[in-house]
């Protein structure tokens, strides 16, 4: 029985932000669900699907996306006792300020904020390799991996230079 | 029959912002309520609110009041058919980046955006004023008031110097 | 009689933002008049064009569009009793710091921000709906078709995945 | 006759900052006059009072003082043939990005933008020394002592260390 | 055998930060142990102690506490396979821009940020609580408590008013 | 006699900028000399450039145009008793901060910032105009003409919608 | 011999930049040597290679380029007694608010910060010069050159206008 | 004969900030001397200060300590040959935007920033220790004490803890 990454989306528009994070999580060893729902929008159809997987008795993190203000996070985050990890698009306007709605959170709503949806998925796997040595063993290879690339750059660009 | 102004806490530490609101409409000729209810934390007690609210056939203006990351407006302004108005306290960190999570809102969300609270409370009065000829009058006499203290000011410096 | 959004822009710049308004408002049921008149050059202009549509006996909103420094919304809420909704085209320059002309207003003065220009008209529906039921109408299809919208972009997520 | 400095504030609260631009006017040989005029609140009496000013044979400097969203430096600028020069009180709230909106003019609208009080009186002692040369004295008097200070500073510092 | 939260600081300056993380954890039934490390002076003595907790059998989360430019939390991440939370304090200068080096990770580095040291020992809970009922129950329990809080504090403001 | 605009650029790539201001002030009747001279690497040039021009009866104000910090302006109005228009590019990088190194001046150095290069050459204008009639004339054609634009503009509107 | 100028990179992405300075850096008299090497994700690597080269007699200058958050350059300054030049790739999120990671360092790390690579050479050129007379007659030669580019086209501006 | 820290004040006001530069670098080994000269009111002055210490045969480092708009560092950069770093005090307007003013140098023009006075004069000790065996065993053992607090106040927490 796999872990579940379950990635919730403010809306269609973050469809490619949440294939990033999947993309990255799938081979480290997770199942991965997608949802589109808006806290602004649809509250009651996000509280239902929350209640839903919080009723599943797999390990879960939650992903949530959702661009500008981004209520989704830490309405997800106060419905659910699952760790929530937001991973907004990077913001283009104003300088980058709607990233604080994302970090900006009230006492009791805790997400995790992620900028790269790639270091989202590594931050679930390393959650979820607590209990699942599995997972474990891909952190410790994804890591291991990205060393090497380092090191084979530092050799490679001396043995050219 | 006078129209309502509902006034939306995020939490209790929100209320002198609510009363500034509170204290600028009340004169103006509208009944207030005041609600603590947190998106975040408490959305279905929020959303019963609303409801509750929505089936009262008052004319109606809701004022939310959310520091940090707002997700209130958003959430209100997506629930009910009556208009929102948005009154964050300033936010101190960061710049004030925080008031960008009451603007950037996405398709279909409103909430009009306004800083100072007797502003906000004035907003709302000229809103109820479009159908309330009382409101009307009060708003004339607010504006006429507020242009007769400059005039005066000025008169004052100008004997003074 | 439907009631009236009365768009100003600044200069024929902000023409492309005034059409979007206006282009989301006519079907909520509004009647929709434009003109160009700046706060800055040629203010007689305005307060001439403020004074005739106050006289106007239908429900108005205003929505005052204008970049850079926007004193033009500001200057109108000054001069109308009407509701003045403020939707100035998103700056590109210093970080987007022209926002805060439009939001950082003095006591007595209370425009509406709102960014979007479509939910600048939406918001000025809201207004007009609480005394207007076919507006009233209109503004409730509006929401359930955009909540509809993203429960069937779910449910085509997961058709689909 | 001297020039004619004409300085205006938006509000009564603006007081300060427009005595310290006249303290430091007045010595380099300018008559200061001193107005409280909003153009969001008493355009027309604004208005009036540049009316009357520019009818006035002397050589003219406005500055033009407001805090928050400066709209009366632009809109004094459109009204008047003679040099206006901003001088906001420095914003402390949001990054201090209100300073934008006496920066950010459109074309044919051209205060000059001083920060500091005494720098703006220098500013228009600059100006009128251009056709006066009792101002011209001053303003070489000015500048001749500033430096003096800095390399008596100088020589102080390495005597006593 | 509780769960173990590791709470490195960048230096003795972030000890009333960390024991804000403390404070909010041990509740929550977790073990705390306090280091203090510099990623860049002591890199090496950080190395060794997260070696030492690393081959510890117990689940771990890291929180990491560095103010100014924040290495310690990325070289952390870097270095373990368990969790990291990075929990800086909120920065004062610079209109907060110190966050961003929290923020701006590289591929492959993946802590997670969180601004209230009392929500970082809370994210840390709803991780352990993936595998661990105990602290699931507290985590549940937690939640119930601060939605109880908003709901008492609903009713007591409009007993009141 | 026409009266002098001398504009000084930090180096050859604020070329562009510097013609922005000299095709907007020929025709309101200023001769136009242009300079290159940087504040950091040729200092004594621009002293010297200074010197000569302030020996020139002709009534003259100084443009100064330099990216990124600005030095240029400050230290051009600190050798020159003739007003200083500081016209930098608008800074792309860092949210535009270098805006500030033409604002931020320290006592007694008062250079007029204006960002536009045409609204630049427009203050150099009506500060000449004080004491030159035929400049006088020209900025008073000048904005009676943006004016009317702006009139067209709405009558163009109105009758094509 | 000459003295020795290591580019260290944080990843392979940073490879033009560190061109740039190594292009710059020749032509003063300097033997550039070029790593990669992360601090987060390789810091045992980072500081073998540091003391490798902290070993070599000649005199060095680290210069160290590192997008995002940089930990690379305090990391570096923290394990050599040689000088740190940090000379990031200029940020395009977030208003370029990563700058601060280069600049915000706590006590006893001292990387000197200068944005634009070729100046970062000629830097570390001014320090080799101390005491290396080539390097000397080579900054020397720079610094005329770039003086004279200024009044070479200060000429050519005013033969051709 | 001990190498040679010249510290330049922009005026008076900055006192402070070179006081703690020159109380950090004495005890290092180097001579210290100060002077207060504005590059905006007084350039000539500083031309004739850099070229008598450049004159002087012993290793010098510069350090320019100007708030606001720094034009010092600069200005100071492109008349020596040796290196100069910028120090200025942090700003605390604008978001501190001022520090661009000694970031955003134009080719050729190469100040070192650093933020904090005490590590000023640390880069410059590392600067001389290239060529000063006894400033390098200074650097060195400023470094180990560093370090040797931080392993101290760890064990210290956990011995009390």
């Amino acid at each position: 029985m796999k872990p579940l990454l379950v990635i919730l989306m403010g809306s269609q528009a973050d469809r490619k932000q949440a294939d990033a994070v999947a993309e990255a999580a799938r081979p480290m060893g997770m199942d991965v669900k997608m949802h589109i729902g808006s806290a602004h929008k649809t509250a009651t159809h996000v509280l239902n699907l929350l209640k839903m997987y919080e009723s599943d008795p797999r390990p879960k993190v939650y992903v949530t996306i959702a661009g500008r203000s981004n209520a989704l996070s830490g309405f997800t985050d106060g419905a659910v006792i699952s760790p929530v990890i937001a991973c907004p698009p990077i913001p283009e306007k104003f300088g980058g300020a709607d990233i604080f709605s994302s970090l900006s959170m009230p006492s009791g709503i805790a997400p995790a904020v992620v900028l790269d949806p790639a270091n989202a998925a590594l931050l679930a796997a390393k959650i979820f390799a607590l209990s699942d040595p599995d997972i474990r063993e891909a952190v410790k290879e994804f890591q291991d991996s990205a060393r090497q690339k380092i090191l084979d750059d530092d050799t490679a660009l001396n043995v050219e230079g």
